[in-house]
C-alpha cells in the first residue's frame, strides 16, 4: 500500500518504522529561529503540531502524554508547591499541573515562544488554565535559566522536551541533572519524557546512569501508550534524592477532585510495574 | 517524508493513520484459498508476516501480544487443563500456553494451514513446541470445530484471530460465544484478541454485549503495548459465567517457573487497570 501525498509522515531510523498521519489540510508553516513549526489539520487525529518533521502532538491522544507526565510525579511529592517545566510550550502538561491545588506557582521556561504562541491558536483546549495567576512564562534557554537559578527553589521540575537531538541534547546530560539537583529542594523529584521503552532502551538507560551520576539514588519509570510516537509506546522517568519513587499518595489521587482522560490511582500503579525485558535491560 | 518501494505500509482506514516498516526482502508470497500470505525481511524488526496486507506478525514484538493473551487468562483460571486455541496459526500463542505444566492437551483449530507451515519454516523461535506430545494441530474452521464439540470439554478458548473483517468476522458474533460458553467448563474462561484501546473502542464495546448476551456474566480487557498493530496499543478481553477476572493466581504467576520477556505478576495486575476514558466507554 503506497501513502499518496495527502499523508504526513515520521520516520524512525532507530527502528527502521515510520507513522503517519491522514492530512485535510496544511494550517501553519513557520521556520522559528530554533526549529519548524508545523501544523496540520488530520482526518481522524484533529489538529497536528511538528518541529523539524517529528510528531509533537495531536488533539487526539496528547492527554495521555500530558496526563502521565505530570500527576504521577504530582502525586509522588508529598506537597509540591513550586514547579518548574522545561520545554512544555504546547502548555499541556501545564495545564494539568495546575489542575492540583497545592501548587502555588508554575514557572514554564520554553526557548520557542512560537510554540506557545501557535499552541494558543491551534490547541486553544490546552491553553485554557494559561491566564491562572499561578502560572508564569518564561521564553529562554531552559539550562541557561536552571544555571541561574537559586538553590533549593523547586519541588518539581518536568522536563518536557523534544527528542535527545538539536535544542534539547544537552537535557539529558550528567550536567543537567547537576544542577537541577542543586535547584531542587531535599525533597524534591524530577520527571523526564523518556523516549520509547521498546525502541530507545539504550536512551532509557543512560539517562538512568546519569541521573544517578548527578546524585539522584532513586530513579523510576512509569511506561503508558502513545500513538503518535515511534512504537506507539512511551516513558517518563522520575528521579530523588531520597523519596521512594514506587510509592505515592494513594488515598488523594482516588479522590481527586479533578478530571483526567487517562490517569487514575489505579493506572498510576500499573505504569510503575516494568515488563521483564525492561527490568533487564535497565 | 515520502516512504519510497522499500516499505511495507498498512493503512488503518479507522484511525486516518499508518504504519510502515522499512524492508529489505521480500521472502514469501503466496495466495492460500482463504488470504494472501506475504513474509518480508525488515531492518529492524526481523521477519514480518501480513495477511491480506495486514501486519500479523514481527519477529521484534510478537511475544507482547503471544504472552498477553496467553498467560493472564492461564493465571487467572485455578487449574487450566484443557485449551483450545482458535486461529493462532503462527503457533507463538501455543508456545506460551504450553509453558503451563497444568495443561494436559492444547487444541489449536486453524483454518489455513500454510499459516502454520511458513510459521514453521520463517518464524521457527515460536515453533519449538510444537513437537509436545501435549499439542493437537487441528486444520479446519474454527466455528464449525466449536458447534461440533461435546459440552463441558475445554477450561479455556483463547481466539487468537485476525481483524472482525472477512474469515474472522463470525468470531466476533454471539452466535460464536454462545458455542463457547457451551464447551467451556462452568469455571471456564474465554479470552479474544480485541484490538485498539484508542481506537477500535465501538469493536471492544460491541464484543462486550455479544459475550454478556451469550450468558458471560464477567468481561475484562488486558490493555498492552503492540508497536506493529494500528495506534500501538492493543487488547485481549476475557469473559467467564462465574470466575472473577480481575483477580489470579498471583503466588503462581510470582513464582512462575517458566522464561517471559514482558509478563510478570505485576504487569498482568497492571494491564486489568482501565484508563478512565476506557472505564467509561465500555
Amino acid at each position: 500500500m503506497k501513502l499518496d501525498d495527502t499523508w504526513f509522515t515520521e520516520i524512525c531510523e532507530d527502528a527502521g518504522s515510520a507513522f503517519s498521519l491522514k492530512i485535510t489540510s496544511k494550517l501553519h508553516d513557520e521556520q522559528t529561529p530554533y526549529q519548524r513549526i508545523e501544523i496540520y489539520e488530520t482526518q481522524k487525529y484533529g489538529k497536528l503540531m511538528t518541529i523539524d518533521g517529528l510528531v509533537m502532538l495531536s488533539s487526539r491522544d496528547n492527554f495521555i502524554y500530558h496526563e502521565m507526565l505530570s500527576h504521577p510525579v504530582l502525586f509522588t511529592h508529598s506537597d509540591p508547591k513550586d514547579v518548574l517545566i522545561v520545554g512544555g510550550g504546547d502548555c499541556g502538561t501545564l495545564l494539568e499541573v495546575l489542575k492540583h491545588q497545592s501548587v502555588c506557582k508554575v514557572q514554564q521556561v520554553e526557548i520557542d515562544e512560537r510554540v506557545t504562541r501557535l499552541a494558543e491558536q491551534y490547541f486553544p483546549e490546552l491553553c485554557i488554565a494559561n491566564n491562572d495567576v499561578r502560572a508564569e512564562f518564561i521564553f529562554e534557554d531552559a539550562i541557561k535559566w536552571v544555571k541561574g537559578s537559586k538553590d533549593a527553589r523547586y519541588d518539581i521540575i518536568i522536563v518536557d522536551s523534544t527528542d535527545p537531538v538539536g535544542p534539547a541534547e544537552g537535557l539529558f546530560t550528567t550536567a543537567f541533572f547537576s544542577e537541577c539537583i542543586r535547584v531542587l529542594r531535599p525533597d524534591g523529584i524530577i520527571v523526564q519524557q523518556s523516549e520509547s521503552p521498546l525502541i530507545h532502551g539504550h536512551i532509557i538507560k543512560s539517562m538512568y546512569v546519569a541521573m544517578r551520576e548527578a546524585g539522584f539514588d532513586n530513579v523510576q519509570s512509569v511506561l503508558f501508550p502513545q500513538s503518535v510516537y515511534p512504537s506507539g509506546w512511551w516513558s517518563a522517568t522520575m528521579a530523588s534524592k531520597n523519596e521512594l519513587l514506587t510509592e505515592f499518595r494513594e488515598v488523594d489521587a482516588k479522590k481527586k477532585v479533578f478530571k483526567t482522560h487517562y490517569y487514575n490511582k489505579d493506572v498510576h500503579q500499573g505504569a510503575l510495574n516494568y515488563p521483564e525485558f525492561f527490568s533487564e535491560y535497565i
